[in-house]
């Protein structure tokens, strides 16, 4: 299991990466902003998360496995950007793969997130929990918007910071109130996470609007 | 006095969670992007103000009374977000209405976010006071802003952080070189900035430009 | 070389401020707009330091010399804001000393971040003394874009945080491999830098784009 996690964390940076470095260049931000991008997509949500626990320096600054990775993809992006933008026009599988790639991203940043916060001692803040999940699943996402003077996507995009915090939300009350392994509650609440988003999508479900 | 600050202080949470939604609402965000941009309006101040003081998680964090009532106060605005913005057009007196609350949530956080900071034992360093409390005032503000793409209003409005600052100051004078009860301390400043802002709004003062 | 160190350090706060200041007479901010970017273009970079590294609070808050002078800048620029206006059209000096000044604080600022980070003991991180060095240096302007709402320049601007990384890397392998002394080792990465940002600046170098 945990072998799968870090492939799926691993998969799910290198998927977050490339969204920050493909907005990027559709900005026509140059090979270093482009890469800076990239990795503040990827791995700004855990900064963000780290700073709000007071676990300082942030984890990424100790573990350089997620930066080699978001890097990497970054530039591998960078240099296949123009053959991408050209089969982006005319396939939908690119689009589907990048779906399926964020999806990914977003249930594993959104359980890792939370088991960091239960690890460092509070379990028993349930909403600080979910919290800290949606942050690390969302945070490099809105600070990727923010720097490219975009109204971040995660406030009109088809329930994406909502899958995070249903899925969150489930993965607690297995944990508080019910006897399944550890495993198996993760496993139930990325699927859920995964379910939730892929059906908003596809159905095109919106959250309601005021006016 | 407790309880009254204790009133006020949701008063003034519940002020800047509907500034935050209608200022939401205005951009065509949905349910959970009103409320979360509420909730960043109401809560943000104080988050800035616990990061920048070591206090982790932030007090948000630690106390759910304030995020149920800005919630609860989002929420609200959303629903009746259809007549409020009819009403608005027809009737000065809900402008008026939105005036206090919001002035008086700035009175009430900036005096907090002060003894927030001194009880954390920085009085002897009185810029650093004043300057988390106007973080407190006004931080929640620049956050919405920064996420709706708007040049901050507190860089543009009638005296509104400079508002803060005169009271943060009087409230620092009062505490050093008077010997008046922390009430009356507490009541005078929060007046000052009361009055500051209503004045600067009903003449219009605008501070200097440079060109 | 402290003293020399210091009063560079004083000469870039200035600058940085000026250049924060300039940003916002442009964009029509008042008084207090004009400075309170000024101060987060000056000092910026070094809170977003201190909050990464957990030195909570902020250095600034501590020793507000540089906190005066970059006060006492921003006002000298937003009183001249008008005859310098008139001779930044008329005259290609000002923009010269402007960009030397600013390069200067580019250089102090990144050696001065790494040099508090090693300090904190991170000399085995070489990574993260850089990317902190980084972070001193050009964090500031990447705040004042994002209050102005502009696209960080960093992201476009000619090999600007590039000077700063390849200046940090440099003076990592002198502090690491070499016996230079710490006065050789600063002196010879600060003009690195301002080396290769004056060459980049001069030739027009452009990072590459993708498209």
């Amino acid at each position: 299991m945990d072998h799968l996690i870090l492939i799926l964390e691993l998969f799910g940076t290198a998927a977050f990466s490339v969204s920050g470095a493909m907005a990027a260049i559709h900005r026509k931000l140059d090979l270093f902003g482009v890469i800076f991008c990239a990795c503040i997509t990827a791995l700004g949500g855990g900064v963000l998360r780290d700073m709000l626990l007071g676990i300082l320096p942030p984890k990424m600054f100790t573990n350089y496995l997620y930066l080699a990775v978001a890097g990497a993809a970054a530039l591998i992006t960078f240099l296949l950007a123009k053959p991408v933008i050209e089969a982006e026009k005319n396939s939908r599988s690119i689009f589907i793969a990048g779906f399926i790639f964020d999806t990914a991203g977003l249930c594993v940043f959104t359980i890792i997130g939370m088991n960091i916060a239960i690890s460092s001692g509070y379990f028993s803040n349930p909403f600080f929990v979910v919290f800290l999940g949606m942050t690390t699943g969302c945070g490099g996402g809105i600070l990727r918007d923010i720097l490219l003077r975009r109204i971040p996507l995660v406030f009109s995009k088809h329930v994406y910071a909502v899958a995070s915090i249903l899925g969150g939300i489930i993965y607690m009350l297995l944990l508080s109130l019910t006897s399944v392994s550890d495993t198996a509650a993760i496993a139930i609440s990325m699927g859920a996470i995964f379910l939730i988003r892929s059906l908003a999508a596809y159905f095109r479900w919106n959250l309601p609007k005021a006016v």
